[in-house]
């Protein structure tokens, strides 16, 4: 579908959270936002920008002119990191796509040991200086392209391990995105247990049957799911909520729900 | 064809020109770019950035994954008006694109009369404040959705009388294209007669004859024509000078060219 | 004073309302900033960005490095113009800088007849596609370097004048802030009689007297004075509000306030 | 003296070659500058931006109104590093400012090793993706701000011996200069013995003798000096060449040149 009524149509489209997100520790997501999408080659593109996403007109030229079958799409609040484009997600990685909403507590304190574990050969292509894109380095070193849900295991496991080690309470709390452009895989985790928001669309056609006359429903094939830190809009029975610790694969519009949770890091080894 | 093979991968593409002009009154054309195109809607899609081509990321990867039946694509060296996305080429109106190499001379004596004549009602959507996109005003006010030759002629009679009436000698000098998705026009004209330089391809299949092995031609469909400022490549053969006081039109891989010369401007009323 | 210590020391500091404004129309103010000081030569410098303030480091540096005796600073929430630099405030002619807070109502439909209205001498320095740079192209022509109550009452007298003509209810609203370098002009009035909110510090010694551990009023001048759309901080106190239909003038800590009316743009003639 | 004078003035100003570097190993500089300066604060500001230095309007307006005794400004051709504010020199640490003309040879295959000897409690301070600033973290690890010139020759040591180890034949070119806001310390080195280009002005008085006329050298006060990778102007007598392999020292108008080699990295344990 076009890209346009997925960012910017709806009443609480992405776009519109960038300035008044409602569930997110931020209401405010204007440090940059970024774009990715499967469309004429193999690997996937990606659009990043630093500017908000409310004002910027690149992003809604490309949203009005694309169709994508599978798009991630992200608004950042920044943590403190600098606000470059190689800060902004998706991240990318030959034919994979990774977002992360979330942070690293303490990062500060244990990036360094974070970094060494990255395998050698993969490190030099670290460009930017968030948690998220460390992480994405982290599940990419635990073997993310043969087994996305045990290399994120691998990969928290680890930086709560470093970060307990640091004296760190809680050290990590997320949701993060993760495809190679066939399957796409959600984790919902905080060691907390207090993760930000995430929820999931149900059944297109059970949507249509109760919303005959809505055209986004309408124009979305058999096999569309959304998967998104807030609702985009407001209809009953639309949005799922997906629970803590939890791991979700989609592929052919076949969604399955699965527990997760960290591996020691040693499984590495 | 993907963007990639026309802004990427020739020898002399138009992002080795921004860097590298060899023909071009600048040799460095680091003053923003832009791209129009016609994807998935009636109306053209316009990406315009005030980075140097050669070094935005979001540039490449757009033409990577883009697929376009045509495009315009332009590297800007300002003559002086500010970088902006706004001052960026193509300018857009509906379905129209323009682009500009060129200047309107002395344009800070003759802008405020110029900008008089254009249409009132159109007038509130200049948005930058180049003498292109005021060139593209006035184009659109004497018809150019109706009879773009008979318009531009029209825009440039004007602007040579405003010209004079303020005591420039050669008031104007342009290689122009314009376009509704289904033709395309391109003008080469200037009042002192030294036009900067257009080129057109030849035919493709009697290039394809000419270079059985070559990927970029192999790759272009029959009826496909590219104009440029200065040739891609140096395939002997390939590329044709556009004369002086020309209009070509382009349209489903036939192109006829035709005199251009400007007139009166009183024929606007 | 160090710039820092008026753009972000305060608890309701200008960055901080660029976040969260509290009587702004807009809670957030993003879409670009600016500041206008004077320093080591007779015009002032202007930094302008396109940037939200609160994620600028280069607004941080300059505000940490920089002493001056005047300073002109703004954030911005476009009400549909381009984000562009040269729509970013302070503008600046000469040793004159202008600011505003509000807007030109129905700015499309008018803005053809206040653009011809301006000198044509100055037309061609009008840069960006503002009502708030217009305005000031207005005032100047009637007279902002010589008489600047009197030009900005003639100059909001033709906005009425048009926007009546144009059927506008409430042509303008404003608060303006002028000054040449060593007077400033601060204007608030709307044709309805809601202006924006406004502003100014009271006399230094007297919050002395009230607040004698308070570091940033210890480090004020006798004279200093701070006209601002919303109180910086919450000292009772320190703070008085500017009424409807005001121009206050400052000059060497001096403050006068006089009333403001339109006056009837054929005063011009 | 006001910045202007240095940046805009010269007949070969640092914005001149910006576009047109004569001596440099690039022609253009277009991705990105910086401007490091001693200001009101103890720590030194810097201003870096993505654009070419000679479109941004931000450098013009603050080299016209400030002034400083001190200061580094650099442009930059990105050897392939992402164009962003944290990849600009100068590079700061506390009241120290760096910056390097020059490359590490093959960065993609020693970054991980060189990034490891970083000092633990410096690592995650560094921001960018650059060898230059890596370089800097390198020069702090081994104790810049004790001893410069060893720590230099200790981190170019490092840098020599991680490159050999990974096979790379010449592993560093530099010309680089590095300041406490009192002293400037400056290298012109490289394995090959080949280095960028480093010139420095002669005594002020014996220019001063020599063109009496010449108002930007009249302005410099006796103890100025200018330390440039291309001489700004013409002026006969008046840039000398720096020697391969030599360390300048300048402090309070006198200049002491070294000789530099780098040494051995064992010399850090």
């Amino acid at each position: 579908m076009p890209l346009y009524d997925l960012l910017f149509k709806p009443e609480n489209s992405l776009v519109v959270q960038s300035r008044h997100a409602r569930m997110g520790v931020e209401a405010i997501n204007g440090d940059g936002f970024g774009l990715g999408w499967y469309g004429a080659m193999g690997t996937p593109g990606i659009f990043r920008s630093t500017e908000p996403a409310w004002n910027d007109r690149n992003l809604l030229e490309i949203a009005t002119q694309s169709v994508a079958d599978r798009v991630f799409a992200h608004i950042r609040a920044s943590t403190g990191t600098a606000i470059q484009q190689t800060n902004c997600h998706p991240f990318r990685h030959g034919r994979w796509l990774w977002m992360h909403n979330g942070a690293i507590a303490d990062f500060h304190e244990v990036k360094r040991d974070l970094a060494l574990a990255v395998l050698p050969s993969l490190f030099p292509d670290i460009e930017g200086s968030t948690d998220s894109e460390l992480f994405f380095f982290l599940a990419l070193t635990f073997g993310l392209e043969q087994d996305p849900p045990r290399a994120v295991a691998a990969a928290v496991g680890l930086i709560e391990e470093v970060g307990r080690r640091h004296g760190v309470q809680h050290p990590i709390q997320m949701t993060v995105a993760t495809t190679d452009g066939e399957t796409t895989w959600v984790f919902r985790y905080s060691s907390e247990g207090r993760s930000r928001s995430l929820f999931h669309t149900v059944d297109i056609s059970t949507l249509r049957e109760q919303y005959p006359d809505n055209p986004v429903i309408h124009e979305l094939s058999d096999d569309a799911r959304l998967v998104v830190s807030e609702p985009l809009g407001s209809l009953i029975g639309a949005w799922e909520e997906v629970p803590e610790s939890t791991c979700l694969v989609l592929r052919g519009g076949r969604l399955a729900s699965h527990d997760f949770s960290p591996t020691r890091a040693r499984a590495m080894a």
